[in-house]
């Protein structure tokens, strides 16, 4: 495989041993583990098609891989095979400013796009906790959103074009650089396929002003639910704040550990409330501020400036990394629910964790409905990672009974392939399998993820499919 | 056919004789007429279902119609047989305002939603000109903008779940209440098929905030060609207004003309600039102003109240009816391109309809580079028709050649069936084709529209074809 690759692309852009092996064995998603027998790192479109190609002619599977940031095993070679890296990939390469749109590689990283559009006032506004690694094809494989999706969209809502080297190697261009036209309904199923119909090579975006005025606060409440009760009492107030995040007393408690913030002694949960606009916001906090206060808020820190307000972020970003201090594994879930329904769904996780005996942190975009419960534990004790698991499920499908859905922004990948497949009934799976005929999908491009269908991919499923049935 | 429909609904609900097939003959779109042989009214999605289970029993051609509306011959039953009219689904089922989201049959009027949703300070936010007439079912289908899509979006974006019975008339219920979850990307598809998969029989639909402040300016240039300048340059300044539309001098004489508007004598051309936001946005209108006259604006009117904003929006939503007093045939064109494009995409308009000799008028959602050529003509001068259909094809064939698209909000429809398929490479044809595939078309539903494949469709694509080869 390695010899037959190297003469597809250059002999240094092939890896293989062991080393690469560990490497790309999984994503985000540590739970699920499968290697590749090489890696390739193409280094354009046409690359990417001559991979593709060499792998349907010698039947090998193979998966598409950004940063591998992916928290539901998107970038898994779940049968081995080729993994497709866009590492070398991460070109800029044009910027339309008048006409607001970029367009880069697949390999480029988030972040870079902001800051390309930065000196003409611009941003790409899709900001996933991972923008400083992960890239612009793992975003449009995975929908991403982002502390900011509650105002300004999912990825789906900014990307324009895409080209895209099909599962038998055929390059397509899906979209237009002008938005709205017959041309987005076939791009809609590229954003967020998860890799399944074909590689995203590279992609025009759209550009979103930078807000002039920005207004942050951080406020703690006694408990989760007062905090929750809270998101739901601003919404109502009509207001959308560009941000509206929750982290719960555990999330605190890691924070607390790992970097030394302080938060104060009495609080159970904090709220990290944005408003922007182009004029000043300052109205407009304060009425989402009234009704935390209404809600039970018993303290209220207002950014002045850009540092302060870099600083109260930072309990929101660094959250995920200060869980580290509290167990050796971690398993973040991601499922969504209407808002209204917060509060109750977030007794359930308390419950369900407490029932498992393990521990639930919980750090996540309230405004827009989706939870991440971050279960923590030491899976080198037996049974553990299973109930760990089983309780994920469990809460998925209490999504789904309240009206929600499996996955915000994380994907289905391999983790909820069983729950998805469950949830749709046979006419929904049918139409589900009939888009991938649309796309000649095979059984080589990133099988077993999203709806596995293939010999092979039982195995990556069965957990799921043992505790559903 | 009235007696077979007749007992799968009620006799009152199936129309047929001469006053309707002349009434049902067209949409929007008469340039292209056929009649159906009869017309029936139903009033639940199991109705709708019973109707297209009867007209695939019987091989008999279903269209769905909402208003009739519609600008590119959508409603229009190409092949004869059955209009399905949503005429008597038009209740509102279920409003959720702390979830933001309410829940309507396909025939319920635009306008409606919002004022359902009003009382609690939200509104559906897609705002096409037709709003007071025109159907939730109907904006679905074609994708409707608006005014306000520069800042909020097209429908597309505000579509949360959507009803449809199928071609064979199977239930199927896409998307999700709960947004950006796995189940969109099959709802994207059913967005702006034109009523070409199914038909939408109810849906969840987005409600958005209405902004608390607004300012509204209507400002005179000297010629069109200034007034997209200053659409390009205010662009660029970074802000996006709520609405930025444009009226020629076409559009004031006919203005004029028709409603007694006045507008200042030596001005050849308006922009109506709209700014919102949760904050007071006059300075924010100020900048847009102050990049108005620096492109050389020659008159200002800023709205000072609610009477002075609905005066000042009165010139751009009242310019198509103006137009019935310049000529007795009118067609509108929609076609969008980069909006750095426009004046050069202006001054090739007004080339087109001065070689041809009909007159033309432009009304349309400049911040979109959307763009609304309105030709004016009499219809009995033989062989002016012709002229005025062959000089729309060659404006949406510089639409493409400009990096733009055929349709920004009136659809394909058979209108630009031809120029639409032609402008597909075979791969996209055929991947177009394979999505019809995914829902099962057949020959029955709304044939001979978007991609007119199958016998007797030739009629409607003639033109175009004979134009374009």
């Amino acid at each position: 495989m390695v010899a037959g690759l190297s003469e597809v692309l250059s002999p240094s852009q092939v890896l293989a041993g062991s080393a690469t092996h560990r490497t790309y064995d999984c994503d985000a998603y540590t739970v699920d583990r499968s290697a590749p027998t090489c890696v390739v790192l193409p280094e354009s479109t046409e690359e990417v098609q001559a991979i593709v190609r060499w792998c349907n002619e010698s039947s090998v599977p193979f998966t598409p891989r950004g940063a591998g940031t992916g928290l539901s095993g998107g970038a898994m070679p779940a049968l081995g095979g080729v993994v497709v890296s866009t590492k070398k990939m991460s070109r800029i390469l044009e910027v339309d400013l008048p006409n607001r749109c970029l367009l880069a590689q697949a390999g480029a990283v988030n972040i870079r796009l902001s800051q390309a559009a930065a000196p003409a006032g611009l941003h790409f506004a899709p900001d996933p906790s991972s923008q400083t690694v992960s890239t612009l094809g793992g975003n449009i494989n995975e929908n991403s959103g982002g502390p900011h999706t509650l105002k300004y969209g999912v990825t789906a809502q900014h990307v324009l074009q895409a080209t895209m080297v099909g599962c038998s190697g055929e390059i397509v261009v899906l979209g237009s650089r002008v938005a709205n036209g017959p041309e987005s309904s076939l791009l809609s199923l590229i954003v967020g396929s998860e890799g399944t119909l074909g590689i995203v090579t590279e992609a025009w975006v759209r550009l979103t002003p930078l807000p002039k005025h920005v207004a942050t606060a951080l406020v703690a409440f006694p408990d989760s639910s007062s905090a929750t009760q809270a998101v739901v009492a601003i919404l109502e107030e009509g207001v959308v704040p560009a941000a509206l995040e929750m982290m719960d007393f555990n999330i605190m408690q890691a924070l607390r550990t790992a970097f030394g913030l302080e938060f104060p002694e009495e609080a159970g949960a904090l709220l990290l409330v944005e408003c922007d606009g182009e004029e000043p916001v300052n109205d407009e906090l304060d009425s989402v501020l009234a009704v935390c206060r209404a809600s039970g808020a018993i303290d209220v820190r207002v950014a002045q400036d850009e540092e302060e307000r870099a600083k109260l972020w930072t309990a929101r970003k660094k959250g995920i990394g200060a869980m580290g201090r509290l167990a050796p594994t971690i398993v973040t879930h991601d499922g969504v629910i209407p808002r209204t329904r917060l509060p109750e769904m977030l007794a359930y996780v308390y419950e369900k964790a407490s029932e498992i005996g393990v521990g639930v942190a919980n750090l996540f975009h309230a405004g827009d409905g989706n939870l991440h419960p971050c279960f923590y534990f030491d899976d080198r004790v037996p049974g553990t990672i299973e109930k760990v698991v089983a309780a994920g499920e469990e809460i998925l499908r209490k999504c789904l009974e309240l009206g929600g859905s499996v996955t915000g922004e994380h994907g289905i990948g391999v983790e909820k392939a069983g729950v998805w497949g469950h949830s749709l009934s046979p006419a929904d799976r049918d139409l589900q399998m009939a888009v991938r005929d649309v796309f000649g999908v095979s059984g080589l491009c990133n099988p077993c993820k999203v709806l596995p269908d293939q010999k092979g991919c039982v195995e990556h499923v069965k957990r799921w499919r043992g505790a559903a049935t």
